[in-house]
């Protein structure tokens, strides 16, 4: 039967992706006992989206639109793993690694959802939407604000510098300007206290 | 500055709910690794939630509203605990502990969102909407599904019975009936491989 399948394909899918549980992302929880992975990034990041829609650059932002972006956007990271975002290295083939899991890990449903499921994770990926834009900017300000909060350990540990954060950040901006203007309070803050470099070394990452 | 305040509030919480990734449990992840803590298992149900819409016992159910309550309905577990379902004397004093959490968490937020983000988790814990049914159905097929395809390890581990398993599911039925149907028979076929006790030790267990 069409509705037996088509079920069993959707429970398929239920079951795969609780390996996003497993995909250790660089943030270290705030009561440092270990590093974050993608399933509770995704929680926080998605309940960010409608706690803080006021600072959304659109106040007509679809809010829901943007919570379900955010809770599929790092299922290609099942496959293709968690990139740094300040790995520039591993960046380098991150696109094609990403899109052979779309490939994979949405094809487990039925056609009508995973054409659906791809274009949420796309829309997301292209940053070209007021919806993907506010999303993009709550899936850079999570980790930015739990790594202030842990003295920068992250940023330490990885020898990142403020020109870097600001780099990577700055599409906080697009999507949330106040939340940028806050994240760029905390970056100073950051440099002042010595928890980020404050010095171009971006040519050397960059390359 | 009241807006000043306010985002700092906004962010308090944002901060406190990291929390959320420690409240351990006791369904193991799917790999076997370790169990599985409330930040993931809320992020798993919320995109549920969509992708499993077309079996909400009511069409008209508010999608979103379903993800807001399930982003939302363990964060009481911060200070509460998790409480296992099938533990009838943690469960006495239950929901007293929950409400305590409830006004310490949720106060953390600026008063209108504390009020909404208070309504969220009430109207889910009544369980009296077509939203609120809805979300406690997938609230339980979750672990439901995930212990069967860990051959009922979990269930095992504490002596829960067919009896039990089935009454503390059964709400399945009136937020999602398709899904309760097939609940059904992964029970039936649990008890059939031995993974679920299937005599009635509910009056022990729930006196």
């Amino acid at each position: 039967m069409q509705s037996e399948s088509r079920l069993a394909e959707q429970l398929q899918f239920v079951l795969e992706i609780d390996r996003l549980k497993h995909i250790v992302r660089q943030t270290i929880l705030l009561n440092g006992s270990r590093k974050e992975n993608d399933a509770e990034h995704c929680w926080h990041v998605a309940l960010m989206a409608f706690l803080l829609r006021e600072y959304a650059a659109d106040p007509d932002v679809d809010v829901f639109h943007v919570v379900k972006m955010l809770l599929v956007h790092d299922l290609v990271e099942i496959d293709a793993g968690d990139t740094y975002c300040y790995d520039e290295a591993a960046r380098c083939d991150q696109a094609e690694r990403e899109r052979l899991a779309a490939d994979r890990i949405f094809n487990l449903l039925p056609p009508d959802q995973a054409a659906g499921f791809r274009r949420l994770w796309e829309e997301f990926e292209a940053r070209e939407t007021r919806e993907a834009r506010y999303a993009a900017a709550l899936d850079r300000f999570q980790p930015l604000l739990i790594n202030y909060h842990r003295r920068g350990e992250s940023w330490l540990e990885h020898g990142v510098t403020a020109e870097q954060v600001i780099r990577r950040n700055h599409p906080i901006h697009h999507g949330a300007p106040r939340l940028w203007q806050h994240a760029e309070s905390l970056i100073a803050d950051a440099v002042k206290r010595g928890w980020l470099e404050n010095h171009e070394e971006g040519g050397k990452a960059e390359a």
